[in-house]
């Protein structure tokens, strides 16, 4: 493949999603890699609900436990909740559309803080999930949706 | 935590996402199964798209090459992309607001092959990143390039 045909190929890639265009349709431009940003922020979070979601539902008692879906379901959050780390650049400090509150950026160490111990938990999750006890990993998915939690409720506004 | 709890947590998580909560809002209503589906679908690429860009780049020869981050990246296309398999439920055919052409559904068995294979060169790309080649790294990245590739000229709407 010639390098033209990848950059025809990879312009699409990274600009031609529908949010992306929305974005920039909406500031009259290009998105901005603040506002890049804060979309991929969003779809991460869309992608790490749709997983912890079935997680959740099983260690409710709303879903039959399945071993193999809650690890599979672990195994992708613990995949996910690392990539965290790039969502909130400064650059994205100044993008309005966000609910993430302004108190973050004053106290990045502890939102970081709280971010890393999403990323530990989940991995233990993942681990725990692994060995297919309920009890254990209802435990370890309750110590990781903590980890969501103690962040939410510092930094996110309400919805 | 108890299961009370839980829930409370569970559902913004599950539902306050920014573009869920616009989806149920432009149908007036809480957004259905095929609707939350696709919003995953998009968050999905938006995912893979942010991390398969620097790969691009590096592999154009417009940034640098650098073997950690390049592996990094395609470690995460290796697992994102096998999460594509529960993006294109049957729920999800009739929904409106998407850049999937009507022919993935009547091709389900080659949009299916094709989704393969992505999910196979992607995870080939991942073990030849980590062998630090660039030359190696360079071909595997066009490879699975050319799976997205493959897919979007058949069933995705042109920009």
């Amino acid at each position: 493949m010639s390098f033209v045909r990848l950059v025809r190929l990879a312009t699409p890639l990274l600009l031609g999603s529908a949010a992306l265009v929305s974005a920039a349709h909406a500031a009259g431009g290009p998105p901005s890699k603040g506002e890049m940003a804060v979309e991929y922020r969003k779809s991460l979070y869309e992608v790490l609900a749709w997983n912890f979601g079935p997680m959740g539902a099983m260690a409710q008692g709303k879903a039959p436990y399945n071993a193999a879906e809650f690890s599979r379901r672990a195994d992708r959050v613990a995949a996910l909740a690392p990539m965290l780390t790039e969502a909130f650049p400064p650059e994205s400090q100044a993008v309005k559309d966000t609910k993430l509150k302004a108190d973050a950026w004053s106290n990045r160490a502890d939102f970081d803080a709280k971010l890393q111990d999403l990323i530990d938990r989940s991995a233990a999750l993942a681990i725990v999930a692994k060995g297919g006890d309920f009890e254990k990993s209802k435990a370890a998915f309750f110590d990781t949706a903590n980890a969501c939690k103690a962040c939410h409720e510092k930094y996110k506004v309400k919805d």
